[in-house]
């Protein structure tokens, strides 16, 4: 039988699960999935994610590949199937079929993350577990000036939180920090080539201590100097996080099966 | 010490909720509210809501109404207090001074529901027990035909429940229904003088019969004018249901501490 590659798109409330990658024994996304995967399939099938999320991120737009026999008369029969054993916390949003050299990680060139802020005196009770109330009133145009300062290629050695997951390089292109706010939500959109661990949860924890007059943006400017994580501030809560968007190179899949 | 009548309006996610109304062991919404109450005055305070919700209804604004000593020095304070003692999935959006005779629910003049419907062929993991997931489209021009003949005061025997809840009279005064879409979601909005058991939920799910094409237009006058519940559509499920709203003569507050 013919191998296909395949891309999944997938939504998650991340509140209920022990993050995205495969673990012993608690539940995780990927898990889940593999589960799945293994029940239509009937044998084991790898799930490749275009990165791991933490226990509690959520995600609009994760992206995961799998090679496996053409078994679904279509896609659409693929998707149905999936979302029918998956637990509701967990969507396949769109299926694809993928060129036989796409991996969902090696493939990507950049991803866009979202982070959602209740600013209000009083958490909103339907946002209890998707943003982070920051009760006190923050300074959005100090944010957004302190943002600029992480747009381009800087050594975020400061915005990484575990030594043990050094790289060669702490080194990162950033294409893009962008604030909006609508109501009490502000949601802070950071794109970039790659990310280091923790790396967006600590830039978002920086901007608040800016939006909160508790640190000044050249203040910032020293941290991102620093190539220090423990001169930076706290790391923004894991709840607050969306995996938004994943970008690959055009080339890398087929919306039609062949 | 001077007794003062005190106006809360209350924002919920009923999803871990047995409803408003206060029982003797599972817990509700007023329960949680009487628990608080009697913290901070030491004494037990009688709430009384505006009306009940069922298990799984969340408000965004409910409004309850209890006689206390002053205690507090403002109602800022108030209100924090509450809120700190609260469980999350309750919040005290606003507390307010009434006048003596204002009661939550004999002061009411009407009511305004929402109903929240995701119509996509999946369920958006963040809409889950916060809308009724209606997999396949509804046709909004048809629903809406529908919806104008709840307005106006009509018998609604067709639209209650359980005749245990029977009141001396069925008809109620239906001022306003609107159907809005947002992308996937549809919100129904119901305004009205006063609201039978179970109504919002019955008139949505012959909305929602509707919109499939599976009841017409002259069926929905036909179940109305029948005064027979067994004729009409299934109840819509709790978690798409929200009090929105509750309206009362403009003389009834003080938005000044006196």
């Amino acid at each position: 039988m013919e191998i296909r590659n395949h891309r999944l798109t997938i939504a998650y409330d991340g509140t209920l699960f022990a993050g995205w990658q495969i673990q012993a024994n608690p539940a995780t996304v990927q898990g889940h999935l593999e589960r799945v995967l293994e029940r239509c399939w009937g044998e084991h099938l790898t799930l490749y994610g275009s990165g791991r999320t933490d226990s509690g991120v959520h995600a609009d737009g994760q992206v995961a590949s799998f090679k496996a026999p053409a078994k679904f008369k279509s896609l659409a029969a693929l998707q149905a199937a999936l979302n029918y054993y998956l637990p509701p916390q967990i969507r396949v949003t769109r299926a694809r079929y993928a060129a036989d050299d796409f991996h969902a990680r090696f493939s990507a060139k950049g991803k866009e993350y979202r982070y959602r802020i209740c600013n209000h005196p009083f958490h909103d009770p339907f946002e209890l577990n998707r943003s982070w109330h920051v009760p006190r009133p923050l300074n959005i145009t100090a944010m957004r000036q302190a943002a600029r300062l992480f747009v381009g290629e800087h050594d975020f050695a400061s915005f990484t939180s575990n030594p043990g997951y050094a790289r060669a390089t702490t080194v990162r292109r950033v294409t893009r920090v962008s604030i909006s706010a609508s109501g009490p939500l502000i949601t802070v959109s950071v794109r970039g080539g790659g990310f280091l661990y923790r790396m967006v949860r600590n830039l978002v924890g920086a901007l608040v201590k800016v939006g909160l007059g508790r640190l000044t943006v050249s203040e910032v400017t020293q941290i991102l100097a620093a190539k220090q994580r423990r001169v930076a501030p706290n790391t923004a809560p894991a709840c607050g996080l969306y995996l938004h968007k994943v970008f690959y190179p055009d080339n890398f899949y087929q919306e039609k099966p062949l």
